[in-house]
Order: structure tokens, then sequence, then C-alpha cells
């Protein structure tokens, strides 16, 4: 099977109010939440898929979102249990260019970097409300794009199902290791379990209609392909979920 | 002159958070802020834009905003305030059919119902995150409706903006009165002065791409006309607001 294997490396916390991950609903207070890459070791590369966010730029720019990350829930720590390195990786594939998705691009100097043609454009142009949640741009530097659009497979087992209206051009990921269920990565298309059980998107979205369009998506492949969902910012989810170096296959 | 005179008609107060208010941004915390309809005196009709909540529905459905209103402050009341009676009023403009609008609809049982074609398609069938602002459905019994599009003018000196987002089929309203500067009523396109100043869009929006425009419009609107602004829910600027039955005129 061309997936060998499929590892989430935990890259710290952040907090955002609880009327951010339940949009205008709640309820209110301070939700401190996970973030996470995910590597897949496939025979014809090693792809990383979001790279989590960069702690001098949240210290920087939003330290309100109390960040929380030692030196090894960095891309490079978290690689370093695996025995790899960041120029190990082949591929970055962003599901979008929010500062905690992005951030670690800047290690991966070998890979090109995948993301959705519609997503670059947005985020170097960016609405006034979606600056700071763009405002990490390190991921631009001399980055080499292969930009795609629509549903795409990006190798054998590795699937990209488009999903905007968290952001304009927002990919989740469908993973097929060799020995277990296929593994659906949502991105920021639904944070928790929580929001796709009560069906309620994000507060921070571009397209509020699209972003509920793009959760029912998810639901339907998770249902079709027999798929695990795996969350991009759910506490409650992340406690059950295996952290590298162990892996998924 | 066509406008004779204009009245703002006291409608009480709700709250909400400050998220709601500054989407995304805040700051955090309880917000009241008043509810109030116009009224303008016109030689052509007895015009209505907007017409509050209804206390009873608001307590029902939605008690968390906690509805403060007295008697005095339903249409009824204040319009006893100018010696006149639901039954005078010829037209009511609905700025968008959310509860704090339209829920005294029902008492200008001889009124026509202006309102955007697309607003009352939206209102009948809105999206999930919409279901609790277009939860007082009242409005839509024994109505007659003049369904209008784009900006147009209603009577002399009476002109409906078209400006969407925060609901698809927002209008809000330039009145001219005879001897003073035309007055341009936001609705909920923009509920606070600072909500302009600061570029913020409220958090119920249903395209937040589009409100901003529409705040952009109302900026525009405001300096070619050289309008004074009337925010919707800014209880600072309400504070210097004439009240009914003081005419603006």
């Amino acid at each position: 099977m061309p997936v060998q294997a499929v590892c989430l490396l935990d890259g710290g916390t952040l907090v955002i109010d609880g009327f951010h991950v339940f949009w205008n609903v709640g309820p209110a207070g301070e939700v401190r939440f996970p973030c996470y890459s995910v590597l897949v070791q496939h025979s014809e590369g090693t792809v990383l898929y979001d790279t989590g966010y960069d702690l001098e730029h949240v210290n920087k720019v939003l330290p309100f979102e109390k960040p929380q990350q030692t030196d090894e829930q960095t891309i490079p720590g978290q690689l370093s249990l695996l025995s790899l390195s960041p120029t190990d990786v082949t591929h970055v594939v962003n599901s979008h260019y929010h500062f905690d998705h992005c951030g670690g691009n800047h290690f991966c100097t070998n890979a090109v970097t995948v993301c959705h043609a519609a997503e670059l454009e947005a985020s170097r142009n960016p609405q006034p409300f979606e600056k700071l949640g763009y405002s990490d741009a390190s991921y631009d530097l001399d980055a080499r794009y292969e930009l795609v659009k629509g549903d795409c497979e990006l190798m054998s087992g590795i699937e990209l199902i488009e999903t905007p209206g968290h952001t304009t051009g927002h990919y989740s990921m469908l993973v097929s290791p060799p020995g277990r269920a296929p593994m659906l990565f949502t991105g920021d298309a639904c944070y928790t379990r929580e929001n796709l059980d009560r069906n309620i998107a994000s507060s921070f979205h571009v397209d509020p209609v699209a972003a509920l369009e793009s959760m029912e998506r998810l639901r339907q492949v998770a249902r079709e392909r027999e798929a695990d969902i795996f969350f991009s910012h759910d506490a409650a989810s992340y406690a059950g979920y295996q952290l590298a170096p162990v892996p998924y296959r």
C-alpha cells in the first residue's frame, strides 16, 4: 500500500473564546485547544498537512491567544521523534493559510507547497476581518507552489477535499492507511465534533453558508468512505488521538 | 416639501455580547442596546421603518437577550404620543425580518408592507444560523407586500438603499426632511458608530464581505448627500437622538 504511516504531530495549544468556536452561540469563555500537523509517510514522498503556529509570531501579533508550545512541539521537534528532519519533507499541504496552520512551513526548505489556488490568492489579499488570521506570511517566502483546485488526489490514498467557507480555498484531507479505516482530517472546516453535531460553524469564516455546506460534505465523505473524522481544534477528541511517534497505519 | 416630519419611536432595549456587536473582536461582555422605529409623516402617507420587537416573543424564544420594554415602548404606545394609531400607518418598510425589526408589524393592519423581495424569500427559508434571528414570523400573517429590489424611492424624499450582508435583502433608508440635513438610517447594516469607525461588521450576518461593502456604501451615501447617520443599536449615539413626540423636520 502506498500510504505507509500517518503520524499526528503535536503543536501546542492556543486560546480563543467560546463565541469563536460556536459562532454567535457560545457559551462564552476561554477555550484552550490543540493545534497539530499530520505527517503522511508514503512510497512517493513525505507529506506534511499543515505545520502549526510559530510561537514567536503569536507572542508578537496575537498574544491574547495565550500560546503554550514547547521546543518539542515545533515541526523540527516533532519530526525528531520520528528520526526525521524538516528537509525530509517533500510536500507541505496547507489546509489554508491562517497563522496556526502554516507557521512551520519555513522549516521545510526542500518541500513543494501544495495549496488551493484560491487560498493563496485570498491569503495575499485578505478581507479586513481576515488580516489577523493571515498575519503570518512567512510561508510565502521562497515557497515553490503546486496550486490545485477542486477535489484532487495528491498521491494514491491521499485525497484533498475542497471545503471552503472558513476560508476561500480550504482543503480537508482524506488519507487511507493500509490497515485501518480511512482518516478524514477536517482542518478548520470543522474545529470540533460538537460543531458537527450541533451544525454550528466557527466564527472565523469568510462565507458561513459555504462553511455549513462544507460540514455537510465532511459528513457525507465520512459516511461514504467509512472514515474516522479527526477534528482540527478539539481538546476532547484530541485526548483520544495517538500522537507521534506512535503511528496510525 | 413632501416629507413633513420624522419621529424616532423608542422600542426598549435588548442585550447581546460584545463579540456579537464587533465580530470576533469584542471585547466580550453584555452590551445593552436600544431598538427603535422611524415614523415618516409624508404628504402621500404615514411610513413606518421597522417596528421593533414583540416582548412576549423575546421572553419566550430569546429570553437571554433580557428585553426591557414598557407598554409605552410598543408601536401603539409610541404612536399614541403623536395622537396616532397603528391603523393610520399606510406603509410599513422593513429593513429586514429579524425579530427586533418586525415585531410590531401586526399592529399596522391597514398598511402595505414594503421590503426587499430577496429578504422575504430569505426570511421564509433561513439558513440554520438565521433561525433565531428570523424566529418571529408574525409579520408574514395577512401581510400585503410591495416587493422591491435595488435602490428605490418609496416616495419623494424617502429612498431605500440596498445594503445586504447582515441579511440577504437588507435596506437602509435615507429621508430628506424639509428643514434639516438628510437622515440616513443604517438599519442593521451598521449597529453603531464604532462599527463604522473600526470597519467591523456585526457577528450576525449571512455574508461578511457584503456587510463591509454595505458599510462602505453607507459612508459614501452619507458623504455625497451630506446626511446625518442614525445607527440602529448604538446606546451612546441614541442618547443624543430626539425621540417621539419631538420631531425632526
